[in-house]
Parts: structure tokens; sequence; C-alpha cells
């Protein structure tokens, strides 16, 4: 299987190499992007606003007109330490956990001027509205957290709609500064990914590349208040939630054969993203003048297409060298393995 | 590498089935074609004239209407005793050949006439025209042997050229009776293929499915005329025409595991048969006035798209068990059994 995967991997790389499409949003024909698609390599579109109408005014995505908008709306805000949500940690007891943040509801004007405390305080929590739920909008939720930007984010990016034939899965906000990161994934959707004010900086690798990275199963666990208010890891319950299949990169030191492609994409730019393709992303904000601030990116989320065999294919590439074992044996023994251990929280 | 393929070609059976998309012409949307080659399965449109516009008048692609059109212009037909051109034939010799029909040239005039002999006589040879290399538009040649076609027949179908961004390679007309099969094989484009008069049966199988067949390596042979001028096998030179791989398939006996899509293209219908399915097609004519007489069809090849991970896939479909040995050490290992055999016509 690993030979399999590393002859498709070279093979995939001598015939794509690591030149990403740059396209000026003007120039963009509704062909495009059932092109795009259908070829599933990411394509950086200039000076595209996605929003399907014209480029938000001055006034627009500043934090006073965030602050106007939204008002007291409670928002959900991902808490850590350090700014890296969703990833791998070694805890005190010597094990390695996958994290999640902790959750908190703060109403935009508070979060907002957290990243103002921040600055010159390094060591202060990291704080990110990132709750990737559809925020939005969500297929399956009426009311969203943030419905109050649904006058100013549509639904859909109508050409990508015609393509897929469905709506987007989830529309999300994305609120955070240059501490925030988000650690190596994939997303089985396509991904059409938006800055509106600030920079991201992604670091990406195609499906092929996925076997060559280090992915094991983690301890599931999340960052929880203690008496003093202070966050630390809490391992969770091992059956209700069973370990969790993770990659670990460090940016430094991508793995031998993988060819990182670098990406930086600023306010204005759109990326599409293709399902499957592991991305690592960090960002720079920027305040209303330019100054250090958040940076402000909204995503839509659909689902891959699956007919044909894109999804056969990206099911392979995602399971890797594991491609050959059953499913259900694999979880059986996974849940297993996890309930002999002495985990903190089970039973 | 074996049972990769296994689990993949379950696993498109189980999320694909064996349904065939059948669109009726006046519903297709221009955002239809972009999608269908993303997803990859054939689909049939129905009353759909891929020739882009209106369908033909009733004194088009008649007999007259074709002797009157192509006059004297000698055109390449394809004989064979039994119409399988480009199929595995037993020599006397006791070796299994892949053997190409002899190439005779003909005008349209005689060549139609020979259909009216043969519906009395079964033994006659089969003659098709069917050159398929692109014999109306080919991208490389000017002056094709069709070009009186050239006013009838669109060098492209316009929707499916903005998808791939690619004019097609080859546009090629067919024309022959129910004597006339092509053996089951797959090609590296994308088809469009529109029957113009009479009908045509295809058994279709997934590029998932290929590796189930048996494919070997079998000397390469030709028709040719004896002194008599009776058909015979002649076997060619082993290096000059190295041995040919080619999958062997017998229409009652489907491999186990497959899971054969039967298909029948009408007159006025069109197939997108996408990239590196494998096809076996026979037909049935249509006289003028819809008696036996000819199948007459027409077919625009596009090239695969190249970038992505479409042409990666297919490569590793295409070549199934055998995908991790060295191209090159295969073909040099073939090319010397080939020579060390008392071949005739060798040396």
């Amino acid at each position: 299987m690993e030979q399999v995967l590393r002859k498709v991997s070279q093979e995939y790389q001598a015939l794509n190499g690591t030149d990403i499409e740059r396209v000026e949003g003007k120039y963009v024909k509704d062909a495009d992007w059932p092109k795009w698609l259908h070829i599933g390599r990411p394509v950086l579109i200039e000076n595209y606003f996605a929003f399907g109408r014209d480029e938000p005014g001055e006034e627009e995505w500043t934090d006073d007109w965030l602050v106007d908008t939204l008002g007291s709306l409670p928002l959900s805000i991902a808490v850590t330490p350090d700014g890296e949500a969703d990833a791998l940690k070694v805890h005190s007891d010597g094990r390695t956990y996958f994290v999640e943040p902790l959750t908190e509801q703060e109403d935009i004007g508070t979060f907002l001027a957290s990243f103002q405390e921040r600055a010159s305080e390094e060591d202060r929590e990291v704080r990110y509205l990132q709750s990737q739920n559809g925020n939005i909008y969500n297929a399956s939720i009426e009311e969203t957290e943030l419905r109050l930007l649904q006058d100013h984010i549509p639904v859909d990016v109508p050409i990508v709609l015609d393509s897929l034939g469905t709506a987007p899965d989830a529309v999300n906000l994305w609120i955070g500064d240059r501490r925030s990161v988000t650690s190596l994934h994939s997303d089985p959707y396509e991904n059409v990914y938006y800055v509106v004010r600030g920079t991201k900086y992604f670091t990406l690798f195609p499906p092929t590349e996925t076997f060559l990275f280090d992915e094991r199963l983690y301890p599931h666990a999340t960052y929880a208040r203690s008496p003093t208010g202070a966050l630390q890891l809490h391992p969770s319950h091992p059956v209700r939630h069973p370990p969790v299949r993770w990659l670990s990169f460090d940016p430094a030191r991508p793995p031998s054969g993988t060819q990182p492609i670098h990406l930086t994409l600023r306010a204005g730019e759109t990326l599409y993203l293709p399902a499957g393709w592991n991305h690592y992303v960090s960002q720079a904000g920027a305040g209303a003048g330019g100054g250090e601030g958040v940076c402000v990116a909204v995503n839509w989320w659909y689902d891959v297409q699956m007919r044909g065999m894109q999804w056969v294919w990206l099911a392979l590439l995602r399971r890797g060298t594991r491609y050959l074992e059953d499913d259900a044996e694999v979880e059986e023994e996974v849940g297993e393995e996890a309930r002999e251990r002495d985990v903190p929280g089970a039973g």
C-alpha cells in the first residue's frame, strides 16, 4: 500500500508541480469554477469579492462596524493558552492529547477589546472566533449565531452552487490575530475562503501526500477553567469522546517526500481550496487603519461531489496505508484499547 | 495491489451503482457539461444534436446524400472476415494475436453498395468505415480524408471545448452495419458520441473494474490478401510492431466482480463516455426509410485533463496490478521476449 501511495504521490508531483494558479478577479469566467473543481488544485483569485457584490465599503468590517452590527449578541469564542486550537499537546501525565479549545460566550466588543490588551502582553490567553459550525449560515440550523451578518454575506457563491448543484453546508466567520494558528488537517469539503481584513498564510499539501505524515490516534481532551480561572487541559471520557486520528506537523520540518505549497491570502483575495487538501493556517491582523489588529475571513464549505470517483479516491488517500483495514474493525479495536487504558474521566 | 483495486472497485460500485443519467436534450444547461466531466460517469442525452445546430434534415445522411456529398473520394475502409477489427484471434499457428483489419480504399458508393450485397450472404467480408484517426478533423492534419463533411459537422461541441479548454484531438465518422463490433477497450479521451442513423449498443465498465479483466500481451498481426484475394491473418514484425496489451472479453460472460452497464444509443442521441471507461460496441443499421442498412455515428475525442488527479488515477487503474512495475523494465522485457520467439516476419 505504501509503495502504491508513493508512486501516486510522485506521479502527481511530476504532473502538477507546486505552481498555484493565480487569476485576477475581473478575468474569472463562469466556466472557470467548474474547471477548477474538476482539476481539484488550489486557485488564488486576486481582487475577487466572493460576496457576489461590490467590494466592501470603507466603513465595513472595521471594529466599529462589527460592534454596531453585532451589538451585544453572545458569540462563541475559542480560548487556548497559546493560540493552538484542535492541536496535539503533551499533558503533564506525559501523554499527547488532541485538544479542543475552551468555548466561552462573549459579545463582539469585549472580544475585539481583548486584542488591544494582548498586544502588550504575549502570555495572555488567545481568543479566536472560529466555531466552524456554520456560524453565519448552517444548512441544518435556522437561527445561526451570526445571523445578523446574513445581510452582508451571501448564502453561497452562485457559480460554485451551479457547479456542484448544492448550497454550502456551512458558511463561517473567522476573527483572530497572529497568535492563532490552525494545525494541519483536511476537510471533506470544497472550500471557498475569502479574507476581508488582514492576511492568512496557508501551507498546503495535496491529498496524495497525506500518507507521508505521521498520523496517529490521540486521546481527546479540552481546555477547561480551573477553580482559580486558569486554563488547564482536561482529558475527555474515552467512550463519549473516542480517540481522534490526527496528523503531526512541524511547519519548520515538512516530512521527506512532501512538496509544501506556501500561499499568502490578502484582504480582498479568495482561495479555492479543494476537498481533501491538507492545510496549516496562520494569520496577521490589520486594524481599521491597517495597523496591527485582527484578521477577518469568511469561508463557504460545499459538500464534495459524492458521485463519480472523487469520494472514492479521497477516501483512499485519507486512509492511506490503513486503506485495506476494515473500518469497523479499526474502530472497535481503538475503542477497546481506550477502555482498557486508565484514562482520567473514563467510566 | 489487487486488494487495493478490489476495495476501490467495490466502494465505487457502492457509491455509484449502475444507473446512467439520462437527460432530455432541451433541458441540458451549459453548466451540466463541466459537472459531467467532473463526475466522470456516462450520460445519455436524448434528442441532443451535438452538431451544435438543428436536427439533420430528412435528406441528410441517407445513402444518396452521402454519395452526393463525398462523390468518388477514396475512403479508408477496414476489412475483416467477421466484423471483428482490433480483436484477439487464434491463428492457425495456435497462437492468439491482436489483429488489425486490412485497410482498403473505396469510394462511398461502392462501400455502401457492399451492405446491400451482404444482406443476402452472411459469410461475406465485413467492411467498416472506422479509421479512428480524426478522419473528419484531426488536430495535426489539415487535409483529412472526410474534409468534405466539415461543412456538416462542427469541429467541436462548444460547451465541452469551454469546459476542457482545448479543441478535440480528433473527430471521427463511423459507418458500419450489424456485423461490425468493436472489442472491449478504453481510450485516454473524453468522448462525445453521436448517432446520426441506426443504433449503437454499448456495454460499459468503469475504469475501476479494468483490473478484473484478463489483460495480456499479444503478438501483433493484420489481415492481408492472399494471392487468391482471400483475407488471411499475417503476423507482424515483432520489433516494428511490438506486442499489444489487450483485454479479453466475452459479452456473454462478464468477469466476476464487474457490473456491466448496457446502454442503447439511438439516432439523434448523444453519449458522453468519460475517459478510461471500457466499452464494447455493436450496432444495428437503418436504411434511409428505417429498414436494414448502415449505422452512422460521429464522435469527438477530447484530450483528458492532465492537471489535477484525473490522469494519475486513470494511469493507476489502467495499469492495475502492474501499477508498481517500472514501465521501462516492462517494455524492455516484452521486446526481448518477442525477439527471442520465432515469430514469422521477424528479422
